[in-house]
Order: C-alpha cells, then structure tokens, then sequence
C-alpha cells in the first residue's frame, strides 16, 4: 500500500468539492490554477464546470497546468420514461463521452439514474426492476461507443439511499454483474469506481473489491460518513471526519493493484461550502496525508 | 397474496407511529384503546412506551381488547467497547425478552447496533467488522436464552445509512447469513423482520425472501420512502406516499408462507407526528386497503 504520509502525488480533486464557496461559484478555472498553485496534479471536473468555463478553455487549462483527470463526472442517467427520454439520454451520454476524451480522463464515471422522473420529484412508476434493465440496456449500448473512443466506463453505485432518483445500482456487487453481463471477457473497458461513501457499510466489500481485480477497479473516491449525518445529499465529511476506515478500504483497492489517484468529493453546503476554497483545498492536502 | 382491500384484519400498528402527536406523548393505553376502537387487531410497542405505562398495566390492556402483538420493539444493541457494556446489553436484552413473554408478541425484533457509542455521537472505533463480530456473539447468546422461553427472534436489517449508529446488519442476506450461523437446521427460532423501507433498493431483495422462507419471516413493516427525503430517521412515508411497491413486496413475502400481519411503522416529525393520532389511525386503515 502506497505511503501518502509525505507528499499529495495521489491526490486528485472532485471540482464539486470546491464548486460553490459561501454562495459563489467558484468558477473551474480558477479552480485549475488554485489545484496547480498546490501541487495538486489531478481532478475530476463536473461537465455543468466545464460547460460554464467552455470545454476548449478547459482543455487548454489542464494541458497547460499538465493536469491529470482521474475522471468525469459525469455520465448516465440512463433511465426514461419514454423514447424521446431514452434518445435525450443516449445523446448527452455520447456528448459526455467526447468531452472525456478531449479532456483525456481516465474513465468516465457513470451515475446511472434511479426511478425515471425521480430526480424532478415525480417518478414515472415504481417498479425499479424496470429502471435497472433500462441502466443496463443503456449501458450496453454506451460501451459500444465508449471502446471506439478507447474510453473507459465507470459504474459508481451510489448509496443506497439514492436508489429513488439518482441511481438503482447500490452495491459494488450489482455492478460487477453488470459488467460481467456487458464484458463478459473482464477486459477491464468497464469497471466500478469505488467511493468510500457510497460502499463502506457493505458487508460484501472486500470481497467484490477481490472480484473487481485491478483492471476493473477505475477510480477511488474519499470523503467521510459524519455522525450525524442531516442531509442526505450534502451533508458529506472531510476524510478523517467520520467513521470510514478509508485506509482500510484503500489497502483492499491497492493489493488488487489499484495504483491511481484518491479523488476527494465532497458536498458539504453547511460545513465545507461555507469555506473559502484555497483553505478546503489546503485541508483536503493535509487530511490525505493523514487520513486517506 | 391475501386480498386486503375490504377489511384491515391483518393490520397491525407499531406504537411508534403514533408515539407523539402535536409534541405531546400519547399514553400507550390510549392507543390501545383507540386501536381496539377501529378494530385494529394487533400492535408492535415500543419498549420505552411500555415502560411508561407499566408492564403489567400493558398486559392487561392487551388481554382485555383481545390484540396481539406482531412483534416487540426492540431487543438487540449488542456492540459494545468493555465489558459492562457487553454485560448490560445482555442483561437489558434478557429483560426485553421476558417483556415479549408476558405480552405474548410474536416476536423480539432486533435491532442490533451500530459502531460501539456511535448513536450517542461518539462511536469507540471505525471498525465496523467487529462490530459485526460483537453482533454475531451476541445473538448466539441470546438465541439460547430465546429458545427456552419459545420466544422467536427477528433480526432487523436496517437501511445502510444507519450502519454505523443503529444497525450493522444492512441487508436480509446478511441477516441470514447470521441466522445460518446460529442456527444451521434453519428451525425458525431466528429469523428476519423485513421492513420495505430499509430493504426495498435491495436487487437481491426477493432472492432473499425466498432464501429466508416462511419459518423465517416472522414480521412485515410497511411505510413509504418519500421523494425527497428531509430526514434520516423521522421522515419516513405513509403508504402510498412513496416510491415503494409495497404489494409487490408483500406478494413475495407471502409466496413463501408468511401470513401474519402487515404493520405499521412510520417515524415523521414533520407530518403524520403533526397531527390528531385518531386520524393516523385511520389513515393507517385506509392506505392498509389501498396501497400495502
């Protein structure tokens, strides 16, 4: 296992972390130059980021500062309610695609949607079987796409308590037998990305990390479970804050030969968000040393 | 699947749903009395409530109206960092089960504990595997304490966002993963509370059901997730308000044999705790006929 104790070379950033400080958006680039000025070498940008500050600009930005992308954030969304639905969900998952390749990243991490019409408030029906052979279809047919562009997928589970609206694949466990169902040869074109969030709770996680293997383990996210938790979306905790054993898992992620960055993505409106951003970046630093 | 549209024979109401209405307590003896009132025919109380109004007063009252209870809630809380913590765990466990003697419940739900001093803001350690192991101990334990009285026990697995403060066991595989260890014949003197809530996400969740079987599905809880969910703990939906396919769930439950009641188990400060408990109760009924 990696010794993280004396520099940040593995640290990557989630720009969600630092997306909005007391109130302000703080806008990607300036992000960007805030990361290089740290030493940090890697992010993970959110398109709404990169739509606002321009993909080219963008582009430019990490090439010039020599920025690593442990992935975008974010495709998916794949469930619909009807044809224009799955069509409207087919097209901004291609246009995700590109963006990922223009930007170079290392997987695109897919988010793959819960009940149709969940995330607006109004759920199209409840039979979440359904929405999880619409995530499965559509990720079969992305994978097509993604192997053209030499892009690799990421399945990230969510919580379960996302299951509803953002996403009907919770467990590492159901991932993986999607992947196999897609890739049956284990090329490692799909994988999982792991966040310590979303899986710490899981009884099986050590052994699907095992199943995973190397190859189809594409991203490590951090942060931390707080105690109490008082909002189910963004109420997230700096590494160190709550009760993950995050190095614990990360051990589990590098004996299968996971040698990636640890990508920090935190939500925090009434902690972190309130901060100034230079000030979370330079915790997020010391607390990957410490505690990652 | 039993039809439940014209009457609410097998409904049964956990106290809890009514525990406090409009910030006053409501006595447990009045509830009884106004569940008696609708014909409601069974209730699920919790300890504390029972304590405040007197175990034997409580029996009585339960004797004269003719209920049964489809469980007792609760027993378990197993984790502990010393061993008086271990000690009073065993012995309060011990208490809670001579309590669901005397009422006769159906059976001692178990809700088992998070991280050791997690629920109080302060959990001992990060490792959740042995508080898993703690659990695991402390159910053998009292699995032989349990069968002397014939009294059945129901492990409760609890939503994964309670993991670390109220429950380690997350999942109904995990749940019988448990009940196999302990009691390898499968003899049904251990076996599951399935509450949809916690368990609905669950892709493996009617694999599970049909694992358990009918000698070890002792209680069915019913609610409703809400879209969005404000609350980690106290706001849970009445049925019919969520996202959860509630028949389809009971339907699979009952494939396998289970025929006791459909309780009622609703935690909501901001709404059903807001108002006149008569009307929950009759609310309760009425979505009992329509939406479980």
């Amino acid at each position: 296992m990696r010794d993280f104790s004396d520099d940040h070379r593995w640290l990557s950033i989630n720009t969600a972390t630092v997306r909005q400080q007391r109130g302000e958006d703080w806008p990607l680039l300036q992000i960007l130059d805030a990361c290089a000025a740290r030493g940090i070498r890697a992010i993970s940008p959110w398109r709404d980021q990169v739509q606002a500050a321009g993909l080219a600009a963008v582009s430019r930005a990490v090439k010039a500062h020599g920025l690593e992308l442990s992935g975008y954030c974010r495709g998916g969304m794949f469930t619909y309610s009807d044809a224009a639905g799955r069509q409207a969900a087919r097209d901004d998952n291609l246009r995700a695609l590109d963006e990922a390749c223009e930007l170079n990243a290392a997987c695109l991490v897919l988010v793959v949607g819960g009940l149709p019409g969940a995330l607006g408030g109004k759920p199209a029906h409840k039979d979440i079987a359904d929405a999880r052979r619409q995530v499965a279809d559509g990720i079969a047919e992305l994978l097509d796409d993604a192997r053209q562009r030499n892009m690799k997928l990421a399945i990230e589970p969510l919580h379960p308590m996302y299951a509803a609206d953002r996403a009907c694949i919770n467990t590492i466990e159901q991932a993986l037998d999607v992947c196999d169902a897609v890739d049956p040869v284990q090329s490692g074109a799909i994988g999982v990305a792991v966040d310590v969030y979303h899986v710490w709770w899981d009884p099986k996680l050590r052994s699907q990390i095992e199943r995973a293997g190397g190859k189809r383990l594409h991203a490590f996210h951090v942060c931390d479970w707080l105690l109490p938790t008082t909002d189910l979306l963004n109420d997230r905790g700096m590494m160190g804050d709550g009760v993950i054993d995050i190095a614990q898992i990360r051990g589990w992620v590098e004996a299968q030969g996971f040698a990636g960055y640890s990508e920090v993505e935190i939500f925090s409106t009434g902690n972190w968000w309130q901060r100034d951003g230079g000030e979370v970046l330079d915790t997020c630093i010391e607390r990957h040393r410490r505690c990652v």
